[in-house]
């Protein structure tokens, strides 16, 4: 490998690896306004999506520019194309975080839901993916990354759970609602930000191992039909 | 440009509408047991998925292969990584069909919503944008993808409109919650699968043409926030 080559690749982790933090931060602050109620974040967060948005171009940008400089082969060609899979991913759950905020905006200004979500226990679960993710992009630890995958099921039973709560409630007391579906909404950007990560994990295996390992059931619980979510 | 390129090249493009026109076609019988309530036709379409993951590995092991061996420049290599962004696309929309699948399932083993919800007008929307966005592909047509990205505001004003109906009808009967929860699951599936077109179409410009159009307001309308998504 050329030493400019080198250098190019360098540069490009720590973009990612930006972008990367940029996208955490957001989801933690998202939650944050979700569940210390608070308004004046959710708007932050919900007008914080440019810069992400700005970063992905940057990213792509820098990875188009080395395909055509250096035309790089067998690993290092494994890794662009990874790079520009995760960067796709992470402006995803920036816009996710986003919705999240926004919700919490309506939320955050209504009467709190009287019910027992258990929703520290989905946010705490996806925080450990998005977390994990990044760390196994950064350490280029495939074990680490297949670790993440296992625990999307967790979530995924979360958000089953909150479904079926929330439902209920909306049933038994016609006034919640609003709130109550503004909180489904909440319970599915989280979930869908817990599958990008797997994502993310996936591409990390495939760039460290050549080995494609998505569209495989990964235990017979995550085989199961969506229908349930 | 070597012959053998050209030939990788047009099998790469016959790959990837072939796979389109599996998953328009997942799309449009999701969308019709949905509208006939056909439990049985739902079934088939939410088991029918796999073939399309199939297929989107098939068509980014071509773009990596052709990237090794042909280390191509300029349009070609932009060409090649609009492919992969627009296979992975079109594996959402596989996935979005078949969420909405196992939402009509529910619904059509239910009694009907009574409600007028014009989604006719959402499906009618949301399949112009489908075929519109392959035919921009197909005939590498700029004009017609910059088309699709405008019609996505419509497909917005759609959802917000059932949004609402549907917490109101949950709000008056509360024996509708659970259908009416499926079906706002359908409209936003439906949202996304608009917005998974209209990432086609930016990935059509930018094959063609070189410009990067995302993240730039196309409108003020399209501008505004998602809150009230």
């Amino acid at each position: 490998m050329t030493k400019h080559l080198q250098n190019d690749l360098d540069k490009l982790k720590k973009d990612l690896l930006a972008m990367g933090s940029m996208v955490e931060e957001a989801i933690n602050r998202a939650i944050r306004a979700l569940v210390a109620r608070e308004p004046e974040l959710a708007r932050e967060v919900a007008a914080g999506d440019d810069a992400i948005d700005r970063k992905e171009l940057e990213v792509e940008d820098a990875c188009l520019k080395i395909l055509a400089l250096h035309q790089p082969v067998a690993g290092d060609l494994r890794y662009i194309i990874a790079v520009l899979k995760v960067n796709n991913d992470l402006e995803r759950m920036g816009d996710l975080a986003g919705n999240i905020a926004e919700r919490a905006l309506f939320l955050s200004t209504h009467p709190p839901l009287e019910v027992d979500l258990d929703i520290t226990r989905m946010l705490e679960a996806v925080r450990r993916m998005v977390r994990q993710s990044l760390d196994s992009l950064v350490t280029q630890d495939p074990d680490l990354a297949r670790d993440v995958c296992l625990q999307d099921d967790e979530v995924d039973r979360c958000q089953r759970q909150m479904f079926d709560t929330l439902t209920q409630l909306m049933q038994r007391d016609s006034s919640t609602v609003e709130r109550a579906v503004q909180m489904l909404s909440v319970s599915r950007h989280l979930e869908r930000i817990g599958d990008s990560a797997t994502n993310i994990a996936e591409d990390v295996v495939f760039m460290t191992e050549g080995e494609v390992i998505r569209h495989r059931p990964r235990t017979p619980k995550s085989a199961m039909p969506r229908s349930s979510r």
